[in-house]
């Protein structure tokens, strides 16, 4: 990468975060039977996407956000044209991760279609960058619960769910095994948002690293806007048991558990 | 697509242009020996990623242009967010389109890995959007052969050369054939930039549909600022002949006329 764009686009993946999709890919990956290091340029392409995604949403024209897992943001360091295609630059890399895997693996390249089709749509004009768009033209208008929960599938719940199916694609793993993945990853997806929601309302920015009420002050559509407090913990805690549910098919095997945990540690930050 | 997305997408899209990247990439599957209409798909593919990079490129933090192919640009007529969403949509959409490709035909699924490769790169940080972000950077400095020479490479020459390739990969041909394409499209994208500088110093504007002046009201580096005018299309020539000579190998197959004529386009623009 030429320094401009290799310096911002580095800045933005080394400034943390917790690591979810990479881990629910990788945790997918063995719960469909997957062996061996093929799964890590793909899970490393989900995070590069989820980290392009953040790049572009706290550009100026979008959030403008000065803050980002309590760092400057990218643009607020390198300036907005250079934090505009280290986005695009990430983008472009995650789909060459999917590739290096399938180079690993010749399983996995008989997969590639359907592995790109998902990280495509997963992060595409019906999924994140659709959702994210949505979400930001539906500030200030009078929020609506179905709405509000199209948006959070798109916006956050199609990456998470193309995570987990992309695991599946990666291990080869029938087609049911991949669908009980999206649908796991989907309604995790959806707790994750409430819950973020939720810990913008009630969290510590020092744990967070975000600017804190910055929902509100935007006159953004939130479960908690929507549905109060108690109701949104509740609509977590009901989204989190439709994603335990559709793991049944995979209970006994190994990744399973992590892909549980997973699911747990995102509802407990609510408590 | 989501409708403010689809609509500035359709938008940038429908506004037309010349369509020389889908040309060369179908002109190369068939010059490579490929049969069929799983070409389509890939040409689509190149095509999108080239009318994402206008729509970023064309935003109010990079070129701030209000003028594209002779229509105002999508940021004037959708909103600067739509128009960022649009083109990182259109980014997943030309993947999406590889994948298709692959669906069609079980030659071209053996080359995806490969395909993946080239469309990335081409548009990736070592060639287009690295590329435009260093002409950006490079404005109002002094202009400097060697430096140009790269910015066009990149900017241009790589997603040309990729386009080339990418029919090549898609027809399933050896490596030498792919070899060939990809140093074709290198030296008529190098033509193709230059020849680009010097229309907008020479051009009609009802012509080119672009601002005209706007590199040197820029300060850009130019080939004509840096050689002057005649000097920039001897440089043309010379690349158009290097071009012309790296066909050598694909002289006698079906599509390579089409290559040849689609050069001459590009070169004879400028008389």
């Amino acid at each position: 990468m030429g320094p401009p764009i290799g310096a911002a686009a580095l800045y933005a993946v080394r400034a943390g975060g917790k690591r979810v999709r990479p881990l629910l890919t990788v945790a997918a990956f063995r719960a469909a039977g997957g062996d061996g290091d093929a799964v890590y340029p793909v899970a490393a392409a989900v995070e590069l996407v989820h980290t392009y995604s953040l790049l572009h949403d706290d550009l100026p024209c979008m959030d403008d956000d000065p803050l980002r897992r309590g760092l400057p943001t990218a643009h607020r360091v390198y300036g907005e044209r250079v934090a505009l295609a280290s986005g695009a630059a990430l983008q472009h890399l995650a789909f060459l991760c999917l590739a290096d895997s399938a180079d690993l693996d010749p399983g996995v390249a008989g997969r590639l279609p359907a592995m790109v089709r998902r990280l495509a749509t997963g992060a595409g004009p019906e999924g994140m960058v659709g959702g994210q768009l949505l979400d930001l033209l539906a500030e200030g208008t009078a929020p609506d619960a179905a709405g509000l929960e199209a948006i959070h599938r798109a916006k956050t719940a199609a990456l998470l769910s193309a995570a987990c199916a992309l695991g599946g694609e990666a291990a080869g793993a029938e087609h049911e095994i991949v669908d009980a993945l999206v649908d796991f990853g989907t309604y995790l997806g959806l707790a994750f948002q409430i819950v973020d929601d939720l810990l913008d309302v009630t969290g510590d920015p020092d744990h967070t690293g975000k600017t804190p009420g910055a929902d509100a002050a935007r006159a953004k559509a939130t479960y908690p806007a929507v549905h109060g407090l108690e109701g949104a913990r509740e609509q977590a805690e009901t989204a989190a048991g439709v994603a335990r549910a559709a793991l049944e098919p995979l209970m006994d095997r190994p990744g399973a558990a992590v892909l549980l945990e997973t699911l747990d540690f995102v509802v407990d930050r609510i408590h």
